[in-house]
């Protein structure tokens, strides 16, 4: 185990990830409540909904209305507790997403495509490096409006239908991302399939072949191994995860399963580690328990499972 | 991630840890089944129950009849799923305990001590060490007969009333078993406490300082970092785990919180990293999900937990 780094940043994707799939739908007062419950307890980065078709994700059709009402954070750069800016950030599938998230005062935006040319096909009817290249004029609208854009590679360890999904595969998809100009790269674990061996490699191989991508990597817990994965992506050098409050976020190939790693679980284990990630632990808790009680389900996290009295 | 070995020894810790804390009785047929199934996904080492006062702990009142009505496995020593010999241990506190597993034809016990002061003088009233010293009717008994005898060190990695354990009252637990001839020792995360960084450093350090002893590693995943510990451990060169069918098993310092690692996880886990357990993976989820139902609770298990057509 070396080479742990001193601190993380970490992405709060709740709000999107977590909230998109519940059968709850949560107003925009509550979606915007639980956005700044978990930027007061440290998020510097929250990913606040996304900009597809609302019959396509209704419980994300009202994300310009959070994106516009949102008292958005602005400070210095870092990870600050006491007041420093936070990116807010949402997903977009092309240009109309896009432009949909800049007129609501976003200045960030993901893009994503499926590492898996099979679940590519079934999402896009394209390959995965002609989606990105699709992604073209998002990127020109995004370099004449000033927007930061980053990328997602979903499905990036593995896809049902496919297996494991080969680096030579997950390579193609960087050099096209890259080829666009965006750096900033998340690899996604949709599917839950990672194992800790895998992550190492994979991540230990992209950090040592793109220099210039920023990776961040997005666990979920499906098979109980998003905690090992995130062990194993710290060895290989990865500094940005992305969580998601009280665990919330199923994995749509594995319904009943469960979510995104939980926020509250892996600050308590970075923490424990010696590892700073600028978030308040009790207030961390308060936002997941929140977050928890507004979808009416206790998500999947293993610190709000925990009794109150059972210290840590 | 340097020198993961390629294969691993698993003990099933489910028949006395999983087993103890439930409300639902099981009987000695419901047992022997779980115990043979099992052993017949691959287990070569099982913790069949303990020998404890009957009041203490009611659940494990019949480990005498489970015991002698069990049909133990034999052959050659090895991890070979067709049939080679299995180890059937039994947790005794004291000479009495060790005489009943004796009597009832096993050949291996396990002693087990706090490392924890605070929680050794509340359970025994005295010091670990000289509970440790206490064995040695235990050690003397074993010799005379010859049986195995092992020793656990409970709350190794943490006490909610003491905190961190540091390693040198570790240590001192260490050298009071090998002083009586007890080299299979096994480190407890019995309150879930242990976090990676630690497990990989306290586990290299006993691992460097005490090479004639044989360390196993047992986890509990009350905050989540089971998995995590695993990979951790498997880091500092532990080969060596105890898992529990379902995840069954409570602390009984946090009730409520989840149990001991399951061996569906562990197993999936070690499987998809190409580390060999001598498990059958299907056999092993048919025993695991047959203990839930049983007991009558889903345990905390992420694989019993994915729909079963989810994929691996």
């Amino acid at each position: 185990m070396f080479g742990l780094p001193e601190k993380v940043f970490l992405c709060e994707v709740g709000p999107r990830d977590g909230l998109q799939n519940e059968k709850t739908l949560l107003s925009v007062e509550q979606k915007i409540e639980l956005i700044e419950a978990i930027v007061d307890a440290g998020a510097r980065s929250v990913e606040i909904g996304s900009f597809v078709h609302p019959r396509a994700v209704p419980s994300m059709a009202d994300t310009d209305e959070v994106a516009r009402r949102l008292k958005k954070r602005e400070g210095p750069a870092g990870l600050d507790p006491a007041g420093s800016k936070v990116e807010y950030r949402a997903l977009a599938l092309n240009l109309k997403g896009v432009e949909r998230a800049h007129a609501a005062g976003l200045s960030k935006v993901k893009v994503t495509v499926s590492a898996s040319p099979t679940h590519s096909r079934q999402n896009s009817n394209a390959a995965p490096e002609d989606v990105i290249e699709s992604f073209g004029q998002c990127a020109a609208f995004c370099r004449e409006k000033g927007m930061e854009l980053s990328g997602a590679i979903s499905t990036g360890f593995g896809y049902h239908a496919e297996g494991i999904i080969p680096l030579d595969q997950i390579e193609k998809v960087v050099r096209a991302y890259l080829a666009l100009g965006v750096k900033e790269l998340s690899m996604s674990d949709t599917t839950g399939m990672a194992n800790p061996k895998q992550v190492y490699e994979t991540m230990s191989a992209l950090n040592a072949r793109y220099p210039d991508a920023i990776w961040t990597l997005h666990t979920h817990n499906t098979r109980g191994m998003a905690l090992a994965n995130i062990l194993a992506g710290l060895e290989a050098g990865v500094t940005r995860f992305d969580t998601s409050f009280a665990g919330l976020g199923g994995c749509p190939f594995a319904p009943g399963a469960s979510g995104n790693v939980a926020t509250e679980d892996v600050v308590h284990m970075l923490h424990a580690m010696g590892i700073e990630t600028g978030y308040d632990f009790a207030k961390t808790m308060a936002a997941a328990r929140r977050a928890a009680a507004l979808v009416g389900r206790p998500g999947d996290s293993s610190m709000l499972r925990l009794p109150e009295d059972a210290g840590l």
